[in-house]
C-alpha cells in the first residue's frame, strides 16, 4: 500500500480516547506529516502521556491552540455533547478559521453535522463529516472505514491521510451534505448491532443444540473470517464479553441505539430485528451494569436460552465443547 | 490453488439440480480424474444434456448402474426425500457396496445421516456426509464451504475432491458422527437467514431514511463485500429478489426453516431474529407465491414498511436514488 503524497498540511488531532490514540498513531507513523501533529484532549495528561509515546509531538495547552496552530483539525470525540463543547470553545474564542479545514470523526446526529458545517463555513472554513466504522483494534490495524462528506474540495484536501494511513477504505460520499455521512453511519450501527446478535444467537444455539460452540467457531471462521464477525465471535467464546476492556460500554450502545429507533419510527421504516437487539443491550445493563460491554448480548441470549449469563471461559472453567 | 493428488478414485454424482451440476463441473475440470465422471440424474434427460456440455463422461441408465460403476458415490440431492428415496432404491437393488464410499452433500437431518451411515456401513461401505455452504454461483465459482463428517479415514478418501476443486474451505468434523455435518448445515442456514433478513432491513431503512440505497450499497460494498452479504444485497438491490431465478425457493426455504425453529424449541434456544426473519417468508409465500425467491423477504420488510413489495428496479423504473 503506498501512501498518497500530501500538501504539507499542519494537522491538529483533537480527542484521544481508544479511537483517536489508534488513529494518530498510524497518522503520526504513515501520514507523511511535514510538521509535528498537535494533540489536544480534554484530560491533558492524556495528550501528554500519547505524545511521549509517540515522540515528536506537540501537546496544545488549549483546543484554541490546536487550532490556531493547524490547517487540519481533525475530531474524533465520545459523543455529541463532546463534539458541541469543543466547537463552542473554538467560536467563542473568535479564533480565525479561514482557510482551515475541520474533519469530525465523531458519531453525531445528521442535524448537528449539518449545523456545525453550516457554522464553520460561515466563518470562513471547511467542514468534512467523516464518520469511521471499526472497533479500536481495527482502527490500530489500519482496517477503518472512513465515511467522508462535505464539499469535494474539502474532502480532497483530507484524501491523503486516509487510505493505507488511517483506513483500508472509503465510502465517498463527497458532494453531499455533512449529515449524510452521519446517517449513513448510523446504517452502520444497524448492521454492527444485527450481526452481533447473529452471532450471539447462533452460539446459543450451537450450545443448546449439543454442537458445542467450538464447532460452530470452525464454521463462523470460514464463512465470516473477517471483522465485525470475528472480533465478537471472538470476545464471546473467550468470555471477554463480560472480562477485559469494554469495545463499547452498553450505556452508550444504549443511547445511540435509542437514537436509531427513533429515527427508524418516525420514517416508518420495519426493524423487528434491531429492536430484539436493543432489548438485549437493556437486558445486558440491568445484569451487569451500565459499564459492561456491548457484546454481552451473548450473556442476554444466554439468559434467555436458560444459560448464566457468563460461559465461563475467561476463568477456564468452560464446560463447552 | 493446487489441486491434491488423488488415488484414482471412479467417481459417479448423482443429483444434477443447479447445484450438482456446479460442482460437477468443477470436478469434471479440476479434479484430476483418471476416469470418466459418471452422472445420475432423476431426469436422465437432464444427465444427457449436462454430459454432452461437459463432455467425457458417462451417463447411467439407473442409480444402481451408476453405484456399481464407481469407487465414489457422491450426490447432492434436492431434500431427504430424494436422499431417501436413492438410498432406497440401492439397498434394494442389492448393490455390493463393499468398500465403496458415498458422500452425501444433501442438506438432510441429523437423525437421517447417522441412520443411513450405520446402514452403509453395515453393508460393507463407507459415508461421510458432507453438506456444503453457498449458492450454486458460490459453487459455480469454486467457494462452497464444505462440512465434512464420519470416520477419517473415509473423509480422507474425498479430501483430494475438495479444495481448490469444489470448495474454498473445509469446515473439518472428521471423526465426528455424520449427524454432526448436518446439524452444523442448520447453524449456517441460521446464519443465512439472520445474514439475509440484516440485508433487507437495513436496505428498508435506508430508503425510508431518505439516505437511499445506493448510499447504503457503498456502505455494505465497504463492510461486507463478500457473499452472502454481496450476493443478497445485489438481488435486492436489482430486483432479482422477485424476477429471474431463485436461488431457493420460498416453500423449500419455509419447509427448512420450521425444522429449524423446531429444533431451537425443543432444546430450548432463543432466537428471536431467525423467528422474524421466518415470519417474512412467511409473508414472501403469501405475496408471490410459493415459489418466490427466498431474498424476497427485502418485498416483505418492504410491504411492513409502507413501500410496494416491488422495487421496480427489474424494470428500471426504480425511484431510489
Amino acid at each position: 500500500m503506498t501512501v498518497a503524497p500530501n500538501t504539507g498540511s499542519r494537522m491538529a488531532f483533537i480527542g484521544l480516547g481508544e479511537m483517536g490514540k489508534a488513529m494518530t498513531r498510524n497518522l503520526h507513523r504513515d501520514g507523511n506529516l511535514t510538521s509535528p501533529l498537535t494533540l489536544w484532549n480534554r484530560t491533558k495528561s492524556t495528550a501528554d502521556a500519547h505524545s511521549a509515546d509517540l515522540g515528536d509531538c506537540k501537546v496544545a495547552e488549549t483546543v484554541q491552540e490546536a487550532v490556531e496552530s493547524a490547517d487540519i483539525i481533525w475530531s474524533c470525540l465520545q459523543d455529541q455533547s463532546a463534539v458541541e463543547q469543543v466547537f463552542d470553545s473554538i467560536f467563542a474564542a473568535d479564533v480565525n478559521i479561514t482557510g482551515k479545514l475541520f474533519v469530525d470523526s465523531s458519531t453525531i446526529a445528521p442535524e448537528w453535522s449539518n449545523a456545525t458545517a453550516k457554522r464553520v463555513i460561515e466563518a470562513g472554513g471547511e467542514f468534512v463529516s467523516m464518520p469511521v466504522m471499526g472497533e479500536p483494534v481495527v482502527a490500530a490495524a489500519k482496517k477503518l472505514i472512513c465515511i467522508p462528506s462535505g464539499k469535494p474540495e474539502s474532502v480532497d484536501r483530507i484524501r491523503p491521510y486516509l487510505e493505507g494511513v488511517v483506513c483500508r477504505a472509503i465510502v465517498d460520499l463527497s458532494g453531499e451534505e455533512p449529515g449524510t455521512s452521519s446517517l449513513l453511519k448510523l446504517m452502520g450501527n444497524f448492521l454492527i448491532m444485527t450481526t452481533m446478535e447473529t452471532v450471539a444467537e447462533v452460539n446459543v444455539f450451537a450450545d443448546k443444540s449439543g454442537i458445542g460452540t467450538k464447532n460452530m467457531n470452525k464454521l463462523m471462521g470460514a464463512m465470516f473470517p473477517n471483522p465485525p464477525h470475528a472480533i465478537y465471535n471472538h470476545r464471546m467464546l473467550t468470555g471477554e464479553y463480560y472480562e477485559g476492556t469494554p469495545i463499547v460500554e452498553v450505556y452508550k450502545a444504549l443511547a445511540l441505539t435509542g437514537q436509531v429507533l427513533d429515527m427508524a419510527k418516525s420514517c416508518g421504516a420495519s426493524v423487528p430485528i434491531y429492536e430484539v437487539a436493543r432489548e438485549h443491550l437493556k437486558l445486558v445493563q440491568e445484569h451487569e451494569g451500565s459499564k459492561a460491554d456491548i457484546t454481552g448480548i451473548y450473556g442476554a441470549v444466554r439468559v434467555k436460552s436458560g444459560l448464566p449469563y457468563r460461559n465461563g471461559a475467561a476463568e477456564g472453567s468452560s464446560n463447552e465443547k
